[in-house]
């Protein structure tokens, strides 16, 4: 079954940011598809059985802050 | 001989921005070195012959805008 989840981004600025989240954030097993906002810091994730932990890691690891919304 | 330019860059925010223009403006022909900064707009190469036009181009293709400082 396919879930979403939203997440707030903290630190991204511009479209590079975006990209660096959407690159990381895309390697998390079980991501099928997301969007990635660096105006409103809105990252939302779908996907099944995703790891809310591994996603907030992959966010970390691409140099931001992310929450769960 | 070596001369060194000084450039204003309007636009960058983050470091992926500065990678951005490094790597555009990196390929001008004769620019043997450069710093940039997001923080400050500011632009410095230095080399040999550098056409400033190009520069300038090259920051515009880089997605930012550029002056002669």
């Amino acid at each position: 079954m396919s879930t979403t989840t939203e997440y707030r981004v903290t630190g991204m600025t511009c479209g590079h940011c975006e990209a660096a989240v959407r690159e990381e954030v895309g390697g998390v097993a079980g991501v099928q598809d997301l969007t990635v906002s660096a105006e409103t810091g809105s990252l939302v994730v779908t996907g099944s059985d995703i790891d809310d932990t591994a996603v907030i890691a992959a966010v970390t690891e691409a140099g931001y802050q992310a929450a769960q919304a």
